[in-house]
């Protein structure tokens, strides 16, 4: 089983998210992640979802996918490193005043940033690819988390491969 | 028409997506972003759904969202300015060389980091609020805008409203 990124671009009207959802949810596809967003033209949405699955498994899915109406374009980024890809994350944590200066380098080490601060908890921001997010998250484990939230991943294609 | 932030912790089972997503489009509710990803525990996904509506819609939705089986918890996270929201970019831009210089200092002025840079194209990386965001696709637009994909917002109490 590999993993793959596909992105489709939908036009932006009520329901199509739902209907891109449902074909996945219907074939028992395994989502393992989902990002929606506004595309440059804010008429269209970018659905980025990464599923786990084989090569003909995901053709499947490809051209399942062209069928949906509100569907504009499906592309196939293929498997990791073979695209630039990226998620975010926000993790709220305990910070005990005689362990602020280990964590604060910890979040330094991984280019986190503190974006809310209040009675001993600090909730830090980290954008970057799923392991280093997990890697982040494990460093601060034993400072005590209190919540993770996480989008999906979005991705891109490299432009060496586009050219 | 208040826009809302709503964290629904769901059960990791496949459908559960579809059917949360199924109730905002059957009662022709706008999602304005929707994120999924995993929360702490890993068989439990956070959904961070941004809707557009009035008080007493969004209660409803609170609602429904309850009725739903593998649905965990649902915290309206209330209006922007009541929570720490974050959202993520990648967005991939012409750089003609006499021209590099500029958009260089665009993008470190908004804490933006190149992840991709090939063939005169370079892909750049910004997390950040909604508005922020924005504010950097229209810094870039004079050079030449190639792709945009986005997550949607993910979003986080407060520290000081939860003690």
């Amino acid at each position: 089983m590999n993993r793959y990124t596909l992105s489709v671009l939908v036009e932006n009207q009520p329901g199509v998210l739902s209907k891109v959802v449902a074909l996945f949810s219907r074939r028992g596809f395994n989502i393992h992640s989902l990002a929606v967003g506004p595309a440059q033209d804010e008429t269209v949405s970018c659905i980025t979802i990464v599923v786990n699955g084989d090569e003909h498994t995901v053709e499947q899915v490809e051209k399942q996918l062209n069928k949906v109406i509100p569907v504009i374009k499906v592309r196939n980024l293929g498997q990791p490193g073979e695209h630039v890809s990226c998620g975010l994350a926000l993790v709220k944590v305990q910070c005990e005043a005689d362990r602020i200066e280990g964590m604060m380098q910890i979040a330094k080490l991984f280019g986190a940033e503190p974006v809310d601060v209040a009675a001993g908890l600090v909730t830090y921001k980290l954008a970057g690819e799923t392991e280093k997010i997990e890697n982040f998250v494990d460093a601060l484990q034993s400072y005590g988390i209190r919540e993770i939230v996480r989008t999906g991943q979005i991705a891109i294609e490299k432009s060496g491969r586009t050219q």
